[in-house]
């Protein structure tokens, strides 16, 4: 069975350089943002759209779906649609894990892969050093940012990947049960701690 | 500053194990059971005494204090041993982190010795696991006891060490953001990943 190793992090943790490096060091594939694009393709939404509802549980809201859709709001709609994002992006995993190794981020992927024993990591970190992270690469559209509004952001984007990650499993979003390693980087420097970690998974 | 590390862990876990090969792979003092020893020694209570009062939390019913005491039970006078034992507990973890390097099993030490900044691992893992783990190491006394037996007494001493991490700290046992590693040993062999572990604190 290949190498599977998925990542569930706290925004600003440092999860996703995390596993980034991980793929580097062990020579394994590394699915992100590529999901959603993948997604995307197979299911005809858009970008945005597979974003936004792979990141949130149901609202049950109306919601956007691209620009050339004129669709009913209905909430048995909207859950079917949820339902389809769901399903695309299982089988991608699925398929990932089939091809090689990989380390996947988010998207409930310890959850999806569970039968392909996946290691799974859960990357987390104090509320302070999380926002010193996201202050010091802010993009371009978030010039002029506050801590306190970044703290806010985080506590907002944290919860809603809480929800979708319990919505979909049935089960509590970082707690250490769920995971074989938990990780709090507060007081590590991820691109120092890789190497070592990545020879737990040798 | 010393490195100290620090080893909250589930009974059955390997915490012990792992504590103490890292010890040995670092370099470092290693405390566990000598902890009681000293405490007895410099409060002259028991050994079996010290042990009880420092796994559990204070329940406020008579204890016994070793054979040549015949002292009264009030709630007061039983407060004020266990003070006493925890202030001697204190007093002696912060001698080892002067000392020199040191890694500490239990105890509350994490707490204690925040001003020293450890490492704190908290080690725990799924309770089939520690079953089988506590039933291949059974003591002589403890032979003929059932899986479900052991199952029972693995709650109740976790119980007992969350119950009186609780008291002493205020924070909850187990919690991850209380830990900077949070170690699951089901699906990892303990003496295979400490060399690993041991040069993430290098």
């Amino acid at each position: 069975m290949n190498t599977v190793i998925t990542i569930g992090r706290q925004f600003g943790s440092g999860g996703r350089e995390l596993g980034r490096r991980l793929a580097e060091e062990l020579g394994l594939a590394y699915y992100d943002r590529e999901i959603v694009t993948a997604i995307a393709k197979s299911t005809s939404f858009s970008e945005e759209y597979v974003t936004e509802v792979t990141e949130q549980c149901p609202n049950l809201y109306p919601i956007t779906v691209g620009q050339s859709f004129h669709l009913p709001y209905g909430a048995d709609y909207q859950l079917g649609q949820l339902r389809t994002v769901y399903k695309a992006q299982s089988d991608l995993l699925r398929s990932f894990a089939e091809k090689s190794g990989c380390v996947i981020i988010g998207r409930c992927a310890d959850y999806i892969l569970r039968d392909y024993q996946p290691y799974r990591i859960f990357v987390y970190a104090d509320t302070d050093a999380r926002v010193a992270r996201c202050m010091a690469h802010l993009r371009e559209d978030e010039a002029g940012t506050t801590e306190k509004a970044m703290a806010k952001k985080i506590a907002k984007l944290d919860r809603e990947r809480a929800r979708y990650y319990e919505y979909y499993t049935r089960n509590k979003w970082g707690d250490r049960a769920n995971y074989d390693l938990c990780i709090n980087t507060t007081n590590f420097v991820v691109k120092d701690i890789v190497p070592h970690i990545a020879k737990m998974f040798k």
